[in-house]
C-alpha cells in the first residue's frame, strides 16, 4: 500500500507546487501588502522626511556691544549659507541690532573685558573716549579680515529668508516702537521663540 | 501501475481549491499579523512616543546681574505655559538668582554695557551710586511695562513644576551653603544638567 | 460514477494536510520575510542606532575671561567622562583660552560685574591691580573646592578625545597664527561648528 501512498504524496506535492507558482504567490504577496504596505511605508516616509529635512537653527541674541553683535549674524547667515533655515529673536539689548537708530552705531566695551586683544587698564578704559576708540579698533581689525559690516551681515540674514524677530517684551519695557526697528522684523514674544526652537537642531542664546 | 489517474488528479485539485480558498485566507493573515505586527506595531508606537511626548527645555544660568536674571526665569516660564517640561541650573554667579540674600537685590551694571538704554559714559557709570541708579531705573521700567519681578518669577517657576537646580561647585567655590538657598531648590552638579539637555528639545547657555 | 474509492480519497485528504501544514507554512513565512524583512529590519536599525548612539555636545566658548572660560570645559570634560562625544569651538575672546601666550594667565573682571562674590564698588574696581586682586581671588577658591586649573582642564579634554576648534575668523581679525595656539587643535569656521551642532544633542553658545 506503500505505492499508492508515495504516488499520492508525490502527486500532492506537485500540484500544491503548482498552485504556489501559478496562484498563491500572487496573492499571498498582494495579501501581505495589504496588511502591512501601507504602515510600513508611513513609517519609512517618516524616518525619510525627519532624516530630510532642513536643519534649523534658532537664536537668541540679547547683547548690544559691537563685538556680541557679530556671532548671532554670522551664524544665522552661515546657516543660510549650509541651506538651513534659520532665525534671531532679538531681546534684551540686542534689540540695538535691528534698532534703525543704534544697529550701525554698536559700540565694543573698553573695560570689563581682560580678554580684550589690546589690553587696556580698566582705569583708562573708564575714560570718555575710550569705548569710541576701542570700537574704532574693532572695526578696523573687522574690515582688514574681510569681515562684512553688521548692516551687510543683517542685509544678507534678510535676503536669505533668516527670519528676523523683535522682542515685543524688550520694546514694552525700552520703549521702542515698530517705526524705530529696521524693515523685514516680525515682533514676537518668548513663547514665538520656544515655539521655533522646540523643532530645531541648534538653539543658541547669545 | 499508477492510480492516479484523471479522476484523481481532479480530485487532489479541488481538495486543494477548497484548502486554499477557506483555509488559507485567515490563515495567511494571522502568519503575516503573528511575523510582523508586533514589530511594526513596536515601530509605530516609538515614533508616535516621540512626536507626543512633551518638549523640554534646559537652560544654564550662569549670570548674577538683574537684567541677565531675567532671561531664564521668562523663557522656563513661557516653557512651561506652552505645556513644556523645564529646569534651569543656576551656576557662577546666576547662583545668586537663588540665593535668599542675594536674589532680591541683583543689580544692573551701570557700565560696559554701550548698549545700555540710557547710555553713561564709563567714567561716570563707575561712580558710587551708579550701580544702584542703573538697577532702580531698570526695575521702573520693567514695572511699567508689567513684568514681573525676579522673585515672583521664581514663585511661577517653582509651581509650575520647574526644576530648579544649585550647582554643587559653585557652592563649593563660594561657600554658599544649603541654608542660603531659597526653598524647593536640588542641588547637583554639570552631569545633572548634562543627562537632563541630552533629552532635551531647546538646552541654552545663558 | 467515481471509482475514486473512500480510501484514497482519505489518503489524497491527509496528504493535502500534511503537505499544507508542513510545507505551506514555511513557504508563507519566508514570503512574507522575503516581502518584508528588509524594510521592516531597516526601521528597527534606524531606530536602534538612534536610540544607542552616543550624545553629542557642541560648545561654542566666546568670552576669554577667567570665570567664564570655566563653563565650556567643566561642561566638555564632564561630557567625556559621561560617555558623551564633544567638540569646542573657540572664538572671539575665547580663542584666548587655546592661546599658549594667553591661556595660562586668563583674568576675571574686577567691575561691571554686581554679582561678583566680594562686591568691589566700580569706582575701586577700576583701579590698577585690581583686576589681578579679583583673578587672585577667583583662583584660589577654585583651588580650596578642588576645581581643576584652566590648563589641566585643558589636557583632560584633550586626552577624553574632545575635538577643540579655533576660529579661522577671529584669528584673521586678532592676527593670531597657528603657532601661537597650543597643540592638538584643529581650525574651523562657524560652518564647522554648524555642522557638527546640526547632530549634536546638546548645543551651547558660552
Amino acid at each position: 500500500m506503500s505505492i499508492i501512498n508515495k504516488e499520492v504524496q508525490e502527486l500532492v506535492d506537485e500540484k500544491l507546487k503548482e498552485s504556489i507558482d501559478s496562484k498563491l504567490n500572487g496573492w499571498v504577496e498582494q495579501k501581505v501588502r495589504s496588511l502591512m504596505e501601507e504602515r510600513v511605508s508611513a513609517l519609512e516616509d517618516k524616518i525619510k522626511a525627519r532624516e530630510t529635512r532642513k536643519k534649523r537653527v534658532a537664536i537668541v541674541a540679547s547683547k548690544g556691544s559691537l563685538d556680541m553683535a557679530y556671532p548671532p549674524l554670522i551664524l544665522a547667515s552661515t546657516a543660510a549659507a549650509l541651506d538651513m533655515e534659520a532665525a534671531i529673536f532679538f531681546t534684551f539689548y540686542g534689540l540695538d541690532i535691528i534698532n534703525k537708530h543704534k544697529y550701525k552705531s554698536l559700540k565694543v566695551p573698553s573695560l570689563a573685558n581682560p580678554a580684550m586683544p589690546v589690553p587696556v587698564p580698566n582705569i583708562l578704559g573708564a575714560l570718555p573716549g575710550m569705548t569710541a576708540m576701542a570700537t574704532l579698533m574693532m572695526k578696523s581689525w573687522m574690515n582688514k579680515a574681510h569681515v562684512a559690516s553688521i548692516s551687510d551681515l543683517i542685509d544678507v540674514c534678510r535676503e536669505s529668508g533668516i527670519r528676523l524677530i523683535g522682542c515685543q517684551m524688550t520694546m514694552d519695557v525700552m520703549g521702542v516702537k515698530k517705526s524705530d526697528l529696521i524693515d523685514g522684523i516680525e515682533i514676537g514674544g518668548s513663547a514665538t521663540f520656544l515655539d521655533y526652537a522646540a523643532e530645531a537642531d541648534i538653539p543658541l542664546f547669545v
